[in-house]
């Protein structure tokens, strides 16, 4: 069982859309399970304080690296690896994706405010991790990015009418466009040579089509991948 | 009022986590509005067929132009903008954001399967956005994540507690690390510069930091900052 461990202020958004569909259906079978702990009940002071004004100032708060620690101390193994979602993290891709997904176990530690203390993120196994170049509100949203691009390559989530080899990214190009039926649709028809059955043919369409569209949105992708070939 | 208008195939994940916290609040003073278009509802065959196998062959299930086409059709003003999020799109940032927070709305097309009929694509106005390069199962998770980034910018949804100006990505860098009571944790002392009370050189710190820290994890931002400047 692939077990999952979420450490957040906001217990009440999990599992969130993950006890529907089919990770839902995964949950219930058991192939995963997901435990939302709450940073919170990891207070010692009566007043349950989580978080505290920056050193040095500076607007917002800051979450206490006691409090965290005492969280991820109190359930996990020593030294289990956490990733830690925020945008000073690393890019994530799909190669870490698939890293995780090889592993037993992903724990998310979800911030919220400015931030967490630097010495928890140092004096622990934390790994920070963004899932892109913009600001979200705190790691819970973000954690839902994670898990559903993780527990899809996860063995016996996903069923058999759906197939986890994903032509993005596999090959360093966007997708080709696709088509379907109507094949007249608004007096718009699918391009000719998907109609012909010539699959040599139709591969070096895609190809082409692949190439031109990544050349296009996405310099960066395909400075890339022409650096590798 | 920011209208919120996601086409999905799975109303069941809406609002999901935004009728909770902050968002929640604001949603209950109706600063913005949600309506999550069932895409099925559209379909004209009995059996509700949203999608069909590819032109020119290859696996999964490709969703149909009609019926995209006829659930935009119904519930917009002719050529309001539309977002669909796919791994093919240009890459969501801050910048993006914030231009959609100056909106009246928000239109979010969610895909599954293997996409959707290009057609419809080309011939309404829609716009491919990424949130990054990992794949997921459909839309609907990233349509929480442009959500999220967007309507914490909505005037008057962060109460006062919480600001909207972010370090991130406002001036090119990475945040530097941040540091809260207790001043000692486990033996870890928080750096003495932060306890000086010397702005000039707090603010110092604070920028080597963030150039250190952007330089060692994304050299992309640091490369891209280092042109502009």
């Amino acid at each position: 069982m692939f077990k999952v461990k979420i450490f957040t202020l906001y217990p009440e958004f999990f599992p969130g859309p993950f006890d529907k569909g089919i990770y839902g259906k995964a949950l219930e079978k058991k192939i995963w399970e997901l435990k939302a702990v709450n940073i919170r009940n990891y207070a010692e002071d009566k007043h349950k304080t989580v978080d505290d004004k920056p050193y040095g100032g500076g607007s917002g708060m800051v979450m206490r690296a006691d409090v965290i620690a005492n969280s991820l101390d109190n359930n996990l193994e020593p030294n289990q690896k956490i990733y830690y979602l925020s945008p000073r993290g690393k890019l994530l891709d799909q190669e870490i994706v698939k890293n995780i997904s090889k592993e037993k176990y992903l724990n998310i530690l979800c911030g919220h405010f400015e931030g967490i203390d630097q010495r928890v993120l140092d004096k622990r196994n934390i790994e920070e991790i963004s899932i892109g170049d913009y600001v979200i509100s705190g790691g819970e949203n973000a954690s839902y990015i994670i898990l559903d691009s993780v527990l899809r390559l996860i063995p016996g989530v996903l069923g058999n009418e759906q197939s986890t080899f994903d032509e993005s990214f596999e090959n360093g190009l966007l997708e080709y466009p696709q088509y379907t039926k109507p094949q007249i649709w608004q007096k718009n028809k699918v391009p000719e040579v998907l109609l012909s059955g010539d699959h040599a043919k139709i591969k070096h369409w895609r190809l082409t089509q692949s190439e031109a569209i990544t050349r296009d949105r996405r310099p960066d992708l395909w400075h890339k991948r022409n650096k590798k070939n």
